[in-house]
């Protein structure tokens, strides 16, 4: 079953999702299977595929279609987005439509390293969108982090004004907090589009920046029935029990979203949680040793207790 | 009362002080003054002044000097460390030397930027203890963050062999719980000294960092009875309930350590905790609007209420 | 006698002067004088103090002031511009008003680094310019290797229509060959003023420069007489012998325009050549070991012998 | 005929060979092969193929290995380098053993971004020449301005050591002269094999390179002839005429060698040499507006004028 393509509505938590390997190296795909399991059934809305953190950029070409067909074939209606960003533009397209005949829903597009003044990152996208046409819905990936590219929110509307095909903001400049209300304060100008925004930065201030106008989340956080829950507790109004839950996974959170260590602490969890069968990543990674080992047993000892007292049931055996 | 000289056993808070301005942009003097009786009242074992972060950079020679003697006039027998950092050796070296006159306990010196190699690094190191002489005890800031340049673990254990004078790590790396964690280890061998490790990041992974061997913290929380409570607690052996307690306080940890807005934030809660008057910064600064003071509120709010279900008092009102 | 107040017909060679040590560091006072009749005698038609480059960082806010007052003493009617760029706008406010007070012509402000965006740039120097007053005129540094900003062509436009005291673009992106073409043609528009761009970078791309609009050189090459005669050839229309002259020097404006290096080589030409008393550099610094001086004989060898086969002096008996 | 495996002995000059396109952009093999034949009538030493310069970035899996193998193809004896530098070091031994099976003599790999201190410099490449085997000659391509990656010279000492395969330093620091001074200097210690080190840079530093103890050249310049006769000179002791002929070119070189524009300098110059078609990028990539072809035509004039002058024949009539 083909999910539709990703337009402005796009709502709730598009995982990004670990990419698993055997011990020896290889592509798990047995694990991919399980893991698509293990979010479907943690709730999520979507999938993101390829994105800049992870592991993508040390598939092969080969191997990053094959993971983006088979996480597809098993994700039934739920969208899968893409990661697209390269080098060239001709390579960007190509990838593209590739995913996009394979079924994603959308792409994401960060912007590409060295881009200089307003002019220099519009100028950029414009060709992006050019290149892809108007058929193919793109999320802007806002990453200055990784990128040091930043984003105005001038910029970003007037790509929206100009490029119906841009859908989405994946929303993880830092600090942050401000253009997401900026973002939406813009979008309040006659004519202008409101579009999907959505969160990252391992959803550290992921309530506040639904408080803030996001529409939900895209990260990789271990525990996605967190997201999940926080998300709908604050669709329906609850958003004081919404942070409550939030409150009570953001030990972890702040743990897992440490660059360099969290996508070691991450595979590791899933692994624990039955997702993936080996925590392996290929080199150059990172991994646990005891200290980090002995910490993340204490963090979810902790979790555990603080959700029993809350009269919610143990995060390991959720499964 | 002068405090002693900074040494190894350095243990608990030095605060990070903040600067407080008037309305019209001039040094509050004496909201420095409430500010450190704030602090004293929080229970700090010593401060940190015109660290990296903060607005230091906006005050003049005169003023840096002022602010200093000012708060150790107040300070007691409180130790206050003073950040010396300087493009140039000769200006490090006499503002290390005229702090160290007025009373300081010890000075912080960050790597100056563009230094390159394990050796780059020992070699700059070398010039300012030379520069010190073996009398100005010295804290190593590693904030690579702000500086660029990285301290690997065996770089900083042959400093602590050559030079005596370097008693502390202040630790901002990040990813960095596994550099507590090696420094550590690294001590055990024979004959190396064990130094003091104080932890920045605004506190982030403070309990983390505890159990990995950390002797406290140096940053600038506008809750401060927090860290002292939670070393406190840590020290007496109660490392779960200390962690409790941090939990308590970590949306706020959280918020405060966003760069770019956390010292808006930090300066608007001292004001309202009626340690300052006034929350302004000097030019270029950050500021708060509507939605980040709305935000600010639900925030201690949400604080108060966990704390008054533990059994706590408010912290506005614990003044 | 004073010099007149920096506007936008200023033109030829500003040069960066070096800040003389004694062999034990302190300022060499008799130096700066013997460099600025150096200067003089070379022809330059102003000078610049404090930059980026060079070592005012490592001067004290004291020595800063008694080095400016020094030159401009001794400067008689040439301009002196004097940067002022501060991490607080209420320092470089104040340091430039003290340096207007002293005589200086002008000041040079760069962007402060983490300036993000168009708005974000043009609102930093909205703000200095409001700070600064109308009544100091001002020196856009644009030098982004340093403070990684950078300049739109669009937004010194806006700044320029906007805020008559800036008089000049001190332009120093690279490559930057279009940036100096895109000013120039963006100053054809109606009603825009057309300011003086004066040339850094080492002088490395001066005479393409000069070719594109640009009114002179504003840097530290230790001969600078050629600066001054590629200038005057070229505003008398030489343009062709303007470059000859240029090129014979180039295999050392190249030399010196090593990052790094540069400056130990141009301190070591200026008191080869009697400008100075001694070629040190306050820690931390550059020097130059046995190689680096037997190429730099060489290299002066080779420019002796192309001068004389071009009927020209040699360049150290010129004095 | 197979070229031989790359070693330690390997001087004079790589070519780094741009990627010419159509204009419609698709790789032009034709062209391939005109620009191979007209750098193999420069005289050049070597090939090198997919360098972190140039457009390798933004060809596809597919079209890098045929580009490789088609220069192969025509190269003849001369040895080929191609760079196979990746996020993952699974992928990148796959690449090498790839253009080994296909006849390259060698790979070329630059550090992975963020890595940090010797140890973990040392420790990367200690992973590759596992994963890659013995039989991989290997050049460490030092180029910290794109990788921000810092080679100190011990740890390289360290590698040359531990590795027997690897057999060149591609040298592209900056300033540098400096550090091949003393990798020569370090290889007179006891045991220590000499390597082959080429220098890039464009060439701006060539002729002191060589003086210093460089074997040749690695670096795009779109007249490698005079890489080649420079080389020629000076390997039979001239070096003074080594350097006059240099320098008729340098204006060139220091065109050529600016970042951003350069690329689009040297495949105009080179398709008006005739040895590729056209001059196109693929996008995003820069290109030459009117007034910098005008720029180009006059600096290719004056070279022409010197080298009349100099009695030696037109460069574009070389052919």
């Amino acid at each position: 079953m083909a999910a539709k393509r990703l337009d402005e509505s796009a709502t709730g938590v598009f995982i990004i999702a670990a990419t698993p390997f055997t011990e020896n190296g290889a592509v798990d795909y047995d694990s991919i299977d399980s893991l698509t399991d293990f979010y479907i059934r943690s709730g999520v809305h979507g999938f993101t595929l390829l994105g800049m953190m992870g592991e993508a950029h040390k598939l092969s070409g080969e191997e990053s279609l094959a993971v983006v067909r088979r996480v597809i074939a098993r994700a039934g209606d739920r969208q899968v987005i893409v990661g697209t960003s390269h080098a060239g533009i001709d390579n960007l397209r190509r990838l593209s439509h590739e995913v996009m005949s394979a079924g994603a829903a959308g792409v994401m597009v960060a912007p590409t390293p060295g881009l200089k003044g307003d002019d220099g990152l519009y100028g950029y996208y414009a060709q992006v969108f050019a290149a892809l046409g108007p058929d193919v819905p793109v999320v802007f990936q806002d990453y200055p982090q990784a990128t040091s590219v930043f984003l105005p929110v001038p910029v970003f509307g007037r790509l929206v004004d100009d490029f119906p095909q841009l859908v989405m903001l994946k929303h993880e400049d830092c600090p942050g907090l401000g253009k997401v209300t900026r973002v939406r304060e813009d979008e309040k100008r006659p004519g202008r589009r409101r579009v999907s925004i959505l969160v990252g930065n391992g959803g550290l201030y992921y309530v506040q920046e639904l408080r803030r106008g996001a529409d939900g989340a895209m990260t990789g956080f271990a525990w996605p029935e967190m997201l999940v829950q926080v998300h709908a507790l604050f669709a329906s109004g609850k958003a004081e029990e919404a942070e409550d839950l939030y409150d009570l996974y953001l030990p972890l959170v702040r743990h897992e979203q440490q660059p360099g260590m969290g996508l070691a602490l991450r595979k590791e969890v899933l692994r624990r949680r039955g997702a993936i069968r080996s925590a392996r990543q290929r080199a150059p990674g990172s991994s646990l040793g005891a200290t980090d080992l002995a910490e993340l047993d204490n963090l979810i000892r902790r979790l555990e207790r603080r959700l029993a007292a809350a009269g919610r049931s143990s995060p390991l055996a959720a499964e």
